[in-house]
C-alpha cells in the first residue's frame, strides 16, 4: 500500500506550500531559515481519543493537526511543516459516519490525509513527510509540526511573576460534546498577542483548565488564585452539568482538550488588552501569587483548589 | 504517569547536548542555524516491527533511534534532535527477555527511553522531546529526528546517472536473525563520504535491496543492471537460506531492514574509493543504465530480475 499512497500523498500535497524537498525521499531538507525552529510532537490513539466509527478518519486527521497546531500556537510559533505517521488495521472497517461503507486501510489513510490537508491549507503549512504501516490493531496516528519562533523569542511556561493576570481565551468545559474533534488551535491570535502584547507565559489547555495552569504556575515557580465565577463557560459545558449531575464550572476547570490558550498577562498590558482578538474572547479569571499552589477567591475567603475540578461544596 | 515520566526523562537527558528549550514545555525550540534542517519520522508496531515479549522493551527504543538514525545517514545529514512519542498498553506486561518480571506501562517507557539514549549518546543527538499515552493496544513507538543538511546539499534518490556504480555498504540479507534490532545507522561512513567523495545518489536498505534500488532508479528515470555474484552475503542470510531453502543470494536481495546505504557513484570516484571506509565494507555490484527496470548480468546474459528476490532457477 506505501507506495501508490506515497505517490497519490505527493500530488495531493503539490498545491500546498513546498519544503525544499518534500513527500518521497529518505527524508524531508527545509530551507534554511534565520529563525529558531519550535517542534511538537503528539499521537492520537483508537478508542482514547477517539471512536474511529463513531466520528470517521477524516476527523482524526482534524484532530491530529489541531492538536498540535495547538501547541505551537501556546509557543507564538508560526508553523511551516507538518510530518505525519499513521498506524493502519489490516481490516477493512465499518463506518457508522459515512453510511454502511467498509472502509480499506488505504482509504482510511486518504481520508486521514484530507483532514490534515484542511488544516494544512487553513493555516499555510506544508505537509513535508510521514510513514504509514499497516498492522494487526488498532489505529493510531501520530504528527510531528514545526515552526518558527516568532522575533523576540518564543512563549514559555516559566515567565509568569506574581501579579501577572491569568487569562484564558474562549470558552471552557465539555469539549467532549463535540469539540475535540474540531479544534481551533489559536494560531492567529497567538501571533496578534505576540506582536503587540507582552506576555510573561502561557500553555494551551488541553489537560484541562486546573492541571495545566497547575503545570504553568509550578513552571513559573509560583501560584495562581483564581475566581470560579469569572471562569468562561461553554455551552457544551452547561449542556454536560445537565446529564452528568456535577456543576458548569467543574466542567469548564476540569474537563480536558479545549485547547484555548491560557496565559499570564502583567497588569499594565491587561490595561489596553481588548476583550476580543480575532473573534476569539480574552478573560482574566484572576492572578499569579507568590504563594505555590491553586486558590480559589470567593469574596474575602481564599481556599485551596483541586487541579482536577470537582468543585462542590467548596464555592460557597 | 505523564508528569513524572516527564520529569524523569528530563533529569536522564540532562547530560546530553541540550536543544534551547527541551522536555517539558508545549513545545521544544532548537537554536537558529543557517544549514538547511533534514528530517525524517518513522513508526514501529508491536507485532509488526517488533515481538516485545521477545525483544524486551530497550531493544524497541534501540531500534526506533537506529531505523530513523539511517534514513538521515542515507541524506548525508548530521542528526541533532530526537522526538519520541509511544503509545503504551495500559496492562503490565511479561518480558521473557528479562527473567520474569512483569513490565509496567512506566517501566516499559523508561526502558524504550533507555535504549533511545544509547543511540544518542553515541551519535550526539539530543532527546527534545515527546509524546506518552496510555491505551488498551499495543505498543506503538514513533520518532521524528531532525538534522542538519551537509555543507554542499543532501544526498537524494534522484541523481543517479547511466554509468554510475550501484555501490552497497555493509553485508546484506538474514536481518531477522537479531540485525534488525541492532540496526548501525550509517552516519559516520555517510558524513565521510560526503566530505570525500561525489555521490550522485543514496538511499538506505530498509525494504529489501531490490526493492530500495527500484525506488533509487525510478527516482532518478534509468535502470540498474547488478550482477548476483558481487552481492556482499551476511553470514546471517547464509545461516537463514539453510532453513529456508532459499538461496542466500536471494536473501540478500529481498531481505528487508539491512540499513545498509545504497549510492550511486560516478566510475571517476570509484577509482580513488577505498575497499573500506569507517570500517565498512564498499561494493560495487554492478552499474545504472539508461534502460529503465532491473537487470541482472550473468556473463554475457542479461536478463529482468523481481525486486523482491526469488532468483531460483534466473540465476544459471
Amino acid at each position: 500500500m506505501e507506495h501508490s499512497f506515497i505517490a497519490w500523498a505527493k500530488q495531493r500535497v503539490s498545491k500546498l506550500s513546498q519544503p525544499e524537498v518534500g513527500i518521497g525521499d529518505d527524508a524531508a531538507v527545509l530551507r534554511a531559515s534565520n529563525r529558531s525552529r519550535v517542534v511538537t510532537t503528539d499521537s492520537l490513539c483508537e478508542g482514547s481519543h477517539f471512536l474511529l466509527a463513531e466520528c470517521g478518519p477524516r476527523a482524526v486527521g482534524r484532530k491530529l493537526a489541531g492538536v498540535n497546531l495547538s501547541d505551537l500556537a501556546a509557543m507564538a510559533a508560526t508553523p511551516t511543516d507538518m510530518f505525519v505517521s499513521a498506524c493502519l488495521t489490516k481490516l477493512a472497517k465499518k463506518a457508522k459516519s459515512s453510511g454502511d461503507d467498509d472502509l480499506s486501510p488505504s482509504r482510511i489513510a486518504v481520508e486521514i490525509f484530507e483532514g490534515i490537508v484542511e488544516y494544512a491549507e487553513k493555516y499555510g503549512v506544508s505537509i513535508s513527510g510521514g510513514d504509514t504501516n499497516l498492522w494487526d490493531g488498532p489505529l493510531v496516528v501520530s504528527m510531528t509540526v514545526i515552526g518558527e519562533a516568532p522575533e523576540g523569542g518564543c512563549w514559555l511556561r516559566s515567565g509568569a511573576k506574581p501579579g501577572d493576570h491569568v487569562v484564558v481565551t474562549g470558552e471552557l468545559g465539555g469539549s467532549i460534546l463535540g469539540r475535540h474533534l474540531n479544534v481551533e488551535p489559536r494560531i492567529e491570535l497567538a501571533n496578534l498577542l505576540r506582536q503587540e502584547f507582552n506576555v510573561h507565559a502561557a500553555t494551551d489547555i488541553s489537560d484541562g483548565l486546573g492541571v495545566d495552569l497547575l503545570s504553568l504556575f509550578t513552571a513559573s515557580r509560583c501560584g495562581a488564585e483564581i475566581e470560579l465565577g469569572k471562569i468562561p463557560i461553554s455551552d457544551a459545558a452547561r449542556k454536560l452539568a445537565v446529564s452528568s449531575g456535577r456543576l458548569a464550572v467543574d466542567h469548564a476547570l476540569g474537563d480536558g482538550e479545549d485547547f484555548e490558550l491560557l496565559l499570564a498577562i502583567p497588569e499594565s498590558e491587561m490595561q489596553r488588552l481588548p476583550p476580543e482578538l480575532a473573534d476569539v474572547r480574552l478573560t482574566s479569571i484572576g492572578r499569579f501569587v507568590s504563594r505555590t499552589g491553586l486558590w480559589q477567591r470567593d469574596g474575602g475567603k481564599v481556599r485551596q483548589l483541586a487541579p482536577k475540578g470537582y468543585v462542590h461544596g467548596t464555592s460557597s
